[in-house]
Formats: structure tokens, C-alpha cells, sequence
């Protein structure tokens, strides 16, 4: 759609992937639709995965028992969260659509995809996230490769709806690795083709009920 | 149990914190039965959470195209994963039990700790994980605090039952910052208690039906 944000937040340390291949497949159709598409390359980022008392700048609020939740939220509500949080969380807030791709590291994003959702999505920050989601554009859209354990997605995708943001079906590509090349290019035609209409696609339920029984 | 080794990897910033006193009082526990106690603070020694090509030292398998688990899998062969890893996978080699401790971040483990399953659980040592356990004596035991999503928590079960190992039932001390200082002084106690006879416990079932429906 044109004019639309899009931040694609990526992690894989290899631009000659399938990842890799998924994600330009992703800026060219985006971008051919008129989005302006930002990528948060994790790994060529070097983003720092440890949430530390370095993510404060300034002065602690209690530095005799750190306690990043708190400490967040303070720095937070003063402007004083690290340069790389705060690039992040504008990332985010601009966007209408987000998009987490990744492979899959014991049924979970790696370990520095882990670290982009400790950070950027601190506790103060997140919950401000409703006022986005009010504007009613912002989205979410998880690509999980290799996945065969949905389960585990599903508490992801807890993550997202907790922060107040609609949540789309995710895309899996299951064992790129171990399909023919003819596979891996119609996975990618298949890719390219769901986002032309992505933005018709309706939120999937993150509440359903068996999951609080 | 006297003899046994014990590694606690355990993911906090703050020695003063309630997570800080649960590790103490297992360390002191422990050790009063004659074990030896080895602790990977991961905080304290700023462990790597990301997966990158750092991680093999020397030549790569395929330098054209990074895949980790396939660098991993030749590297672990031929010895030649980077110091740290190789640490790490000596002291969970020697382990008689293994015990998680972190808080929750997300409903999941933190950042840094899912960086030490994706590097130390690497495919290659993963995979001989089972020849531990053929001895009979590696355990593993997971305290997740403020665990209000066990579903998540079910999922990790998962990797430690893939690696062959037997799962203990978790321990978890619900939001002990919003309880009073009696209360924790409580929980401390009762993990204290629970550790004098753990050793006697019967794994869960990691792989129950529901789980695959």
C-alpha cells in the first residue's frame, strides 16, 4: 500500500540465505507497492542481545538492586534509554506493519531476536503500545522458518497481542535446506505473492480459549 | 547427594536480587550435601549470545554461504568451536544436574540465556547429549520465576527432552516483588527444601499426547 511504513526486523548472519532471499524478495515487493521498507539487519547491526544496566543513560534509580524492569520504565518515561533502544522504538512507532524473520533455534527465535524483544520492547515502552495500535494501522507479521513447533509461536505471538498490536497468520517455510531448488523459488514466489495482500488479511485470535485452560 | 556435580547456569544483573538469593541458597544447600557446586553467571562473565561465525575458529566448511548448524556440527567434530563453548559443554559434560535460573522476560528466558542454548546446545554436541544420559545421572532442572505462561516453559522442556535428558518439574516463585519480605524469605526457604530431596524426584513427562494433537 503505498505510503505505508514497513520495518522488517531480520536476523541471519547470511545475505546469500534463504533468510536473506525471503527478506529481498520482501523490500522488492514492498517497495514496488509503494512502502517505504526498513530493515533492522540484527546480525550486520551487531545489536547488543543483553539487556544491561548500559541501557540506562544517566543516573540509576536504585543502582544498590538493579532491576532492568524498573529501570527501564524510569529511563524510559525520562528520555534516557540508550541511543540503539531509542532508533528501535522509532523504528517501531512509525511503522504500520512489522515483520520478524528469522530461522528457527531450538523451536525459538535466536538468541539476538530474543534480545531485540527484551529491549526495544521494555516495559514503559510497550505499554504505550495501545496508542499505536489505536491509530489503527499497526501490525504484525511473524515469518518463522523451519518452524514445526507452533506452540512455541503461539506465546510469540502472546508477546505481540499483549502489547496491544493486531496479529497476522504467520508464513512458514518449513526446511528450506532440505527441498530442491525449484522448491526454494516457488517459497519465495509464495512469499512475494501473500504480501501483495497482506493488507487485506484479517488479525489471527491470540486469545483463543484452550490456551487458558 | 555427595560426589555429584551441579552447574547452575543462572542470567541476572543484580547479586542483591531475589534471583541472586535463590542461586546463593541453592550453592550453600547443595554443597552441604557434599556436591560440587559450579555456577556460569552469565551476566558476570558478559557470555555472547549471538550465533555468529566467531563461534568456529579457523577455516569455515563454507565460507560462501554461513550456516551455523552446519558450521557448528564440522566445528564441534574437529574440535574447533571457540573457547567459550568448549568450557561451557566440559562443565554440562561433567553435570550430574543442571540447573536453569532466570527470570521471565517476555514469558520466555532471557535474551543471554537463550544465547547460551542456541551456542552451547550446538548441533554435533546436542545430538551426543544422549551418551550423557545413557549414564544414568544427568538431570535437568529449570527455575523459571515469574512464570505465568507454562505453555512457553513446556517448549524448553522440549529442547532438554529432545537432548536426551530427563526434566525435572519446574520451580517457580510467582511476581516475588509484589509479595512481602516474610513471603520471600518463604519461597527461599522452600526451594532450599526441595533441593534435600531432588535427587529422589522422577522426571516429567516431556513429550505428552496433548502436546502433538
Amino acid at each position: 500500500m503505498a505510503g505505508r511504513k514497513v520495518l522488517i526486523v531480520y536476523a541471519h548472519q547470511e545475505p546469500n540465505s534463504f533468510n536473506g532471499s525471503l527478506k529481498t524478495v520482501a523490500v522488492e515487493e514492498l517497495s514496488k507497492q509503494g512502502c517505504s521498507v526498513t530493515v533492522s539487519d540484527l546480525y550486520a547491526m551487531q545489536f547488543e542481545p543483553r539487556a544491561t544496566r548500559n541501557d540506562i543513560v544517566g543516573c540509576l534509580h536504585n543502582s544498590d538492586n538493579f532491576s532492568y524492569a524498573v529501570e527501564a520504565t524510569e529511563a524510559y518515561k525520562r528520555g534516557c534509554l540508550s541511543n540503539d533502544l531509542i532508533e528501535e522504538q522509532k523504528k517501531v512507532q512509525e511503522a504500520d506493519l512489522l515483520i520478524f524473520q528469522f530461522p528457527l533455534y531450538w523451536f525459538s527465535m535466536p538468541a539476538i531476536m530474543k534480545g531485540w524483544m527484551d529491549r526495544v520492547l521494555v516495559q514503559g515502552f510497550a505499554h504505550d503500545f495501545p496508542m499505536c495500535y489505536d491509530t489503527g494501522l499497526l501490525k504484525v507479521y511473524m515469518s518463522d522458518l523451519f518452524c514445526f513447533l507452533i506452540l512455541e509461536q503461539v506465546s510469540y505471538h502472546g508477546i505481540m497481542h499483549f502489547c496491544g498490536v493486531k496479529v497476522l497468520e504467520p508464513h512458514i517455510c518449513f526446511a528450506p535446506e532440505h527441498v530442491s531448488e525449484e522448491k526454494r523459488k516457488e517459497m519465495l514466489i509464495a512469499w512475494a505473492q501473500r504480501l501483495k495482500t497482506l493488507w487485506k488479511e484479517e488479525p489471527i485470535n491470540c486469545s483463543a480459549e484452550w490456551y487458558f485452560k
